[in-house]
């Protein structure tokens, strides 16, 4: 038996199978700092322990999204090894915070297959779940993506692709245990803009763009010790049309959720992922601009509301005129991702 | 009104405004590494738990430029978003030290405004405070930047321009409670130089050479949450007629300090920053020399010295002869960056 | 006497000399996390606190080349700021685990001298200790490097050439006190294959290839504060036939190291090295490869064992048919790294 992972294939996966993920993860202040010189997000509660205290909690938490990339990166070898495309995300729902010295593990539930009808390659579903050291969930989500068969002769499995929801419900967003925003620093916190200052439907453009580097797309992902060859092998990738090693997916997801400060301030802790979609490739070197729409609004406690974002990300394209999909769902030229999600925001009380 | 913030114009600044900055900022041993990686400091008392505890100090402190960026980062969207040009810093004064899980935030007070004769910009002079998580001010500078007006009609108040002292008093200098060099390792921190070695006048050329590459640059602007648009927005930036971002200031100065460790091994720890100017752009890529030129002396106690420093850097320009300004002021061709300031050194007693 | 630091040349050094190198350090959780990024090491050992006490240590150890970097950074400025190549390591043994909050300092002993018959240059030999804040040896190698002389004309001490072994032997092999494999974790370590299924000869291609940009490789170099010229000097590199910095060789043997885990998930902790080859430079952006080959086996435990690996890397050149030296020990073209070393292993038991 060859001791090198190939990953698995198509063919590999089964309906109802557990996978555990290999090398579970302490996360550290280190990976902080890096987060942030990575991405330069400047939302006040990963930022600052005072600022976090008058919040309800002990100590800044940790970004949920590097919660996410720690798990993600972990359910590569694994899951997409041989993908030929990420498709999307689903059902992304922040269960416990996580704090510096937490140690996280992931492990995986086939919930769908469904073979392609060229028969080379087939689309995988699975539940993932991020547990910390005490055995708490802290993240859950739902990803599909499309795999190549190793043998395209091979029997597979009927297809079975799971009835998955278009939003977490409002009453399922599980903001952290004792969060309270009445004593919440909007000075601190860059703006004023409350729960009541968004209206549903209202479109923000944020403005700035950032380039991310090769050597920055390379250290994000090396990080969370995401293997996907794309990201890395440019011997290979010089046979790809692109020429390019990809940059990781989620590079893009935290870029603009940093660049959404601008005009979302104070809604930096997501807390569910609706959906997600990498609409085109990034190579390094791109200006990374964004935009959001708030889609709906919730009600979590008497200080803590909820806004339902939608996220969306261009290249080389800035955002004043909100480039959009069009009604056949074709996307404006420049965009690369279309973010939905729910984040915490400050009622005015 | 708009979400997103367009930053202040000069006749948004009225004199003796103070501004609350954005982001409070807890400062980890993840921040620490990354100023290592990022610029390469030998400096050993920033290096060494044992090395600082045998200077009278409880642990390392954060070296005194890691202070200074995080607030100076968190001063960029509120001053100088719309700054044409940072025309220079004083009466900067390190005032306690900062350690791992301090959390830092910033105010600055508008000291002075004069409008160009164009009508098109004007000066603003504010004095930055930054205070740790006690309301402990721990450093304190006087930074002018020339900011656009967003209407050239705008009525301007009256200038008033600070009087700004040439050079912090040696007798102001605050050095970190309980340091005391008396058991300071000279052969851990590599060289035997002391007090006494360093004569007023004496110029030393700090011979290695260092490149700033583009993601370096952006990764050190980013950790200090510095979002002038000119260091990431490439879109933007093509239209520029360098067509090139812009590396953030202070990593110029943060590497000709690091730099300066060979033939000022001992004189890591700033006290004071007279003065600063950053003479012509850097862009990543050249390679940064630096000499430094001894312009006084101070005794602070019975094993604690002070050496006033202007420190000059160069790119692609080696400093065996001391590249300068002549007398017209004007500087030799190469030179970026000329720093002065004040630095503890240990006396031999 | 000049302040700045010339280095030393061949006839400086002196058999019998002992050099206390410069800049103590304490490893921080941030210098962890930088490992992770740069180089994506997956070996769950050091990437979790929990996995590591499930292994009868109290946290996650750092990474034994952590160790070595840190250590090796702190001789480049005393012996081989004047190096023309560094030729090789022997008799490397790690003595004591390293963890966060340790603090190391290094000192090397001059073993040995030999002229060139050119009588420009003459090859250096040291035995590098790094020791721990309790005055604990943490790693001792012996590293040979080929050293400029000052003065072609200089006299030099009659050659005096160590004996070195070609190998440390398994009774030396020191694995961190307590450790214990009884407990572990195959699933989250990421593979089955324990030291009952590794065979004296085999041969094991990591497949996986890895770019290194200019910006890694610095950033790699500055954080353990190794300052040779060549990493970081372009305006001087401009001038070498190649017209590049070089990668500091341990980059290449970090990445070789974490391109290993695909095929060797359960050999990440290094107990020594035995020997070790930069067989050609490596220049930043060519994708690295790597091959193993077990060399010997040792049991040291009823539940540890352990495995003398050759590591060989190449740059642009898969390793698919494990690419070697020839009899006359002739590298096959694209051969950067030979790294011989003992790694700890779990028994099945």
């Amino acid at each position: 038996m060859s001791k090198t992972d190939p990953g698995n294939y198509f063919e590999d996966f089964r309906l109802g199978q557990v996978i555990v993920h290999a090398t579970p993860r302490t996360i550290t202040a280190g990976d902080v700092a890096l987060y942030t010189a990575l991405y330069g997000p400047r939302f006040a509660l990963f930022s600052s322990d005072v600022f976090a205290r008058d919040c309800g909690l002990e100590t800044a938490p940790v970004d949920p999204l590097v919660a996410f990339h720690v798990v993600f990166g972990k359910t590569v070898p694994d899951i997409s090894l041989n993908a030929v495309a990420n498709l999307g995300y689903a059902e992304g729902r922040f269960l416990a915070p996580v704090h510096v010295g937490d140690t996280l593990s992931a492990r995986s539930e086939v919930i769908g297959l469904k073979e392609n009808a060229n028969g080379k390659t087939g689309v995988v579903y699975v539940r993932t779940t991020g547990v910390n050291q005490r055995g708490v969930a802290v993240l859950s989500y739902v990803r599909w993506v499309m795999v190549r068969k190793r043998d395209p002769a091979a029997k597979v499995e009927a297809s079975s692709v799971p009835q998955l929801a278009d939003a977490v419900a409002a009453g399922d967003l599980t903001p952290p245990p004792g969060l309270d925003f009445k004593r919440y620093d909007f000075a601190h916190a860059g703006a004023p803009h409350a729960y009541e200052d968004y209206a549903i439907g209202e479109k923000i453009d944020h403005v700035d763009g950032m380039v991310v580097e090769e050597a920055e797309a390379q250290m994000a992902t090396r990080l969370w010790q995401n293997t996907a060859k794309v990201h890395f092998n440019q011997f290979e990738r010089a046979k790809d049309p692109s020429g390019r090693r990809l940059v990781y997916g989620g590079v893009v997801i935290s870029t603009a959720k940093a660049l959404s400060f601008n005009g979302l301030q104070n809604t930096g802790l997501i807390l569910a992922i609706n959906g997600g979609r990498h609409v085109s490739p990034y190579f390094a070197g791109g200006t990374v601009f964004a935009w959001s729409q708030v889609l709906d609004k919730a009600e979590l406690s008497p200080t803590v509301g909820a806004l339902r974002l939608r996220l969306v990300a261009t290249v080389d394209r800035p955002c004043a005129d909100f480039p959009d999909k069009d009604e056949a769902g074709a996307y404006a030229p420049g965009v690369i991702l279309d973010f939905d999600h729910w984040a915490a925001v400050p009622k005015r009380g």
